[in-house]
């Protein structure tokens, strides 16, 4: 029973594109007599403490005048903080969470190694029936560089050390990290290029990143891997301009590229990328924000929150992520 | 100035398909006044101590009465225990190498982590230029079973172990290493073959495990992986049956198979393995013995065997490996 005048406190989850009433179904297991309500149902925005979002619509905050935080189902905030409503005066908090980074590192790995062992060159080999010996160099011997050295780029950076590949990485603010040469910022962008064998990039988007995987970009990568220099996105599609990437994979400036991101998704089918011998397309499967993890995550911080700790992986809006 | 009568102590060596004359330059270098002899040079056969082969002809051990050791370039040893005149009362020395296991590894790591990650089923859609997000599993969620859990088996496992994956091994006598569960001997493969997702074989080729990469084999392992369960071969050709493999790639009982070493090498143009899209070739270069790193190694297993050490990293004839 509630009484009138009495202060409601609620979740409100306003998902697109997944299954929004099993994660109600899990967020109630979760957190006992909290509340929480989805879209249709009926409840006074005014009651809405917590907005739990994902492809939020246009009308997804009105009226919403006593929020204490917006939490990201997505890592990456890029598209959120595009959206023309959202309150700036409200913090918010960013998924952060092991399974995400270990799937994300598997996918960085595994294209990492393959273009490191020159899948591409044997792979024409095979098609021609040809028998040539060349030797991969071993992975020390190539350089992978990292752009962006948060969550992410520090746990692929880990695992890509511990096979012994050499490593230098790139962030706005400089970073050091045992067994990682760190450059940082724009003056530091040509040296890092300059050094860089295979080229991963997991940025965030912001207006500073947005397209920095360009031509010019790709011809400053060291010409030393038998092929020509690798570019790895597992990032998102708006940093990657992909006529750069087309020109660049047929006239050698790039070896290959592995791009699990695009700048419109699904990929149109008339995108010339498709039919690149020496292009690596997944369909933005690197890495999935995990239901079970997701709401054992996100139900810690709300009950935190709301036991009066503070806020964690909040995103700070001046550097936009 | 040598006199009548004097023990003369010499290095033969008997290399080839590899640049013979480069070896007897850096063992010469490394050596100092030991002689160092090749098969064209005037020397007296009862003077050779030690003798440093690779695909030896059928004289190679002609008139070396006086053998302390034969030294193989090679890692395996299964041609060179089927030479005729091999001396069978001379220890055999092979090369263990940080460089090779090394090399082998970053192999065995890109095939794994590629059919992790579904490649094949990605390929195919990208050439269908069909979107579907189908997300592979996590790392530590597929099993790699790995046959034979010496010296490279053990290095690759603990990469793989580092990258997340669930882990096991078959060998002869039971091992146990951390975080990989151990099987052994024949009464155990059948088990070991069940909850296998991605079978590497790093066995030596002996008449036990000639031809084990059967199509029996194949049809025991777990079929969890989405397309089937993985073969990656970085071991001797002699261990697969290749028509089974065609036959266990075309009928879905194998997902996949990368193969770096064949019955017959080169692989003859004819075999229906290069057409088979599912089907990885490489023309063994997995891992090559590195020439600086293994004139330090024989160098130095020579110079503490004179000095009256004993001889590491022998082989035992009657396993065969
Ligand atoms: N494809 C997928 O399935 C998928 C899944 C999850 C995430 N993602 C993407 O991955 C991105 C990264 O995630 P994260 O959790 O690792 O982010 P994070 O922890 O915020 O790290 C971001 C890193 O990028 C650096 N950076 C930001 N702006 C920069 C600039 N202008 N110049 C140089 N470096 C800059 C930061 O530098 P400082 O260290 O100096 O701050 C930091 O090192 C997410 O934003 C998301 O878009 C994609
Ligand atoms: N493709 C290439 O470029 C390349 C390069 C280098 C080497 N190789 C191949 O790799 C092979 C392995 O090298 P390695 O240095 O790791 O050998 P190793 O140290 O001798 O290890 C052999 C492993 O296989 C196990 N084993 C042997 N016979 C077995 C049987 N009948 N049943 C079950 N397990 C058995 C052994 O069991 P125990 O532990 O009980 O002894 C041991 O664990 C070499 O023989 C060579 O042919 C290929």
């Amino acid at each position: 029973m509630v009484f009138e005048g009495t202060i409601h406190h609620m979740l409100l989850l306003h998902l697109s594109d997944v299954d929004e009433a099993n994660w109600a179904l899990k967020f109630r297991e979760a957190l006992g007599d909290y509340p929480v309500v989805r879209r249709g149902d009926d409840f006074d925005p005014a009651d809405i403490r917590y907005i739990f979002v994902w492809k939020p619509k246009p009308d997804a905050f009105d009226g919403l005048t006593n929020l204490k935080a917006v939490l990201s189902l997505g890592a990456g905030v890029d598209a959120l903080l595009r959206h023309p409503k959202l309150p700036r005066d409200v913090p918010m908090v960013r998924f952060i969470d092991e399974d995400l980074s270990q799937k994300m590192t598997d996918y960085v790995v595994a294209q990492v190694t393959m273009h490191h062992r020159l899948f591409t060159r044997y792979q024409a080999d095979q098609k021609a029936r040809r028998w040539v010996q060349l030797y991969p160099p071993a992975a020390s011997e190539s350089v992978v560089g990292i752009m962006g050295m948060g969550v992410l780029g520090q746990h692929a950076a880990e695992r890509l050390k511990a096979l012994g590949f050499t490593l230098r990485s790139w962030s706005r603010s400089p970073r050091s990290v045992e067994g990682v040469e760190g450059f940082a910022g724009e003056a530091q962008f040509d040296a890092f290029l300059g050094g860089t064998d295979i080229l991963v990039n997991l940025l965030p988007l912001t207006p500073e990143t947005q397209g920095i995987l360009n031509y010019e970009t790709f011809s400053k990568l060291r010409r030393k891997l038998d092929g020509g220099p690798v570019v790895v996105n597992g990032a998102r599609g708006g940093h990657q301009k992909e006529a750069d990437i087309a020109r660049a994979l047929r006239d050698g400036t790039l070896g290959a590229a592995s791009l699990d991101v695009f700048e419109v998704e699904p990929l149109p089918a008339e995108s010339p990328l498709w039919d690149i011998p020496n292009c690596y397309i997944t369909p933005h499967i690197a890495a999935i924000s995990n239901e079970r993890t997701g709401v054992s995550y996100f139900s810690r911080i709300l009950k935190d929150h709301e036991a009066g700790k503070q806020l964690v992986n909040v995103v700070d809006f001046s550097r936009g992520y």
